[in-house]
């Protein structure tokens, strides 16, 4: 029988199995981790005239579900600083109760400029992992805003070798279904100080980007963010906009991620495992 | 120094990197699997209004870039049979000259019917792997079309043993850069058929589908699906489309992919490795 799991109740599931050893056969209980599709909507406009739209919808695993949006709805550019967030409620006006849970909106100030014409360029993006629209580096760039600080922080390189034993350490959902991605903030000494999973790796860093954007702490210049899995393109972009300068990850990055974090700043290090790992921009700031 | 690779160039970038050991670091050159966006366009309507359109951009690793696209109608339901399909080219109309390996055109039948409202419903899908405005099992079943035969067909459990090996051995790009999913087609009794590596996932899967689609060889009923990683709600959605009846998977699956499998009738396996696995749907179609 699998270990009794304290996450919350809607972040995995249980379920009968076959398991094969060899070419046999037996019946057992298994947890697996819970995926459900999240509808972000927002509110915006003046009060007399307020609107309400369908913004995103995306498969995550329920939990931390206004972190989750707070963070894309930042990420994304949408709302720049906290105050921009008016608050964050499960949609009262659902077609059916058990979608309740999986609707988020979004109360964006009514004094909020929202380029309507840029989120229109969403429409035709992929459900592949797409670009939101943005088809180029210097575009990306471009809504980036500043760039990241080229004056430090500086981080000691035997530091990095400890994250991913406390990352997976600390990864409780993982443990029962080894089917999640994670995501974590850790000081420059290498204590963790958030963790997320998220069967999506966009989803695990939007709540942790999310959650320091709700206690109003971005950007987060003096943290190091670690990542389970690779390092694409669209994950520098988020890290980038939330002011991370150092992104750390268990896989290894694209070519493209790499491009992307050379030209925002960003420290990227891949491969962190085994004593080991690539530095592959801006490696100045790993010095003793 | 890296071993060459035999890919084509576009697939992969040489960098130069700081190799970190313990507290030493020394520079050194890598290979990353490329990512690059691909923009997808179609043109549909009766030759005399002829009308052009992008439909997705995504972020994928270039080559088989026209299975890539046909993979992709075909999973997303735009076309459901090869005549659908005119003709695929890179867009000879692009702004910037580098951009022109970067898009795609696919050319529908002037006969085909396009729901362009439904495709509208695309609009808001977030870049975070959506799902294509699709907010329901019962709205991704109907879209689905036959149910896959309950007839078989049947597999024998220690073939899937084999399969991540072969699938391992066979992953040029992958042993290059240590940064790659897979999807591979395998016979009944597990004979590599098929084989394409991608920073997506969905990628990879659409490339292998798009291949037997333009081949005018599915539906694939009488194949075996491996991706190399996890099974996300999607990869489910996309695999059933194509008429695969069996997906095996080196990682777990998460609770909508098995929901989602039960009701399409797929036949989903996971944790394959090292002479273990689980079935959570249909195992029906594992016996000798």
């Amino acid at each position: 029988m699998p270990a009794p799991v304290l996450l919350p109740p809607t972040s995995y599931d249980h379920v009968t199995v076959q398991k094969v050893q060899g070419t046999g056969m037996t019946t057992a209980s298994d947890i697996l981790a819970a995926e459900e599709p999240l509808e972000i909507r927002i509110g915006y406009g003046p009060a007399a005239q307020r609107e309400h739209r369908t913004l995103a919808i995306t498969m995550r695993t329920p939990g931390h579900d206004f972190e989750l949006t707070a963070g894309f709805l930042f990420t994304e550019g949408l709302v720049q600083a906290r105050p921009d967030l008016l608050g964050l409620v499960y949609c009262p006006d659902v077609e059916k109760e058990e979608e309740r849970e999986n609707v988020v909106r979004a109360e964006l100030a009514s004094t909020l400029g929202l380029d309507l014409p840029r989120l229109e360029r969403h429409f035709y993006t992929s459900s592949s992992c797409g670009v939101c629209g943005k088809t180029s580096i210097e575009a990306v760039h471009a809504a980036c805003g500043p760039t990241l600080p080229a004056t430090g922080p500086y981080v000691a390189p035997a530091v990095l070798h400890e994250l991913p034993g406390r990352l997976r350490a600390a990864q409780e959902l993982f443990d029962q279904t080894g089917g999640l991605h994670a995501a974590a903030l850790f000081s420059l000494q290498g204590e963790l100080l958030l963790l997320r999973e998220d069967v999506g790796r966009h989803n695990a860093l939007d709540k942790v980007i999310g959650a320091a954007f709700l206690r109003g702490e971005v950007p987060l210049h003096q943290h190091i963010l670690l990542v389970s899995g690779r390092v694409s393109f669209e994950l520098v972009q988020k890290a980038a906009v939330a002011g991370i300068t150092i992104l750390a990850a268990v896989g290894a990055p694209s070519s493209l991620a790499v491009t992307a974090a050379q030209n925002f700043g960003l420290t990227v290090c891949g491969f962190v495992r085994q004593g080991r790992y690539n530095v592959y921009s801006h490696a100045w700031r790993l010095q003793s």
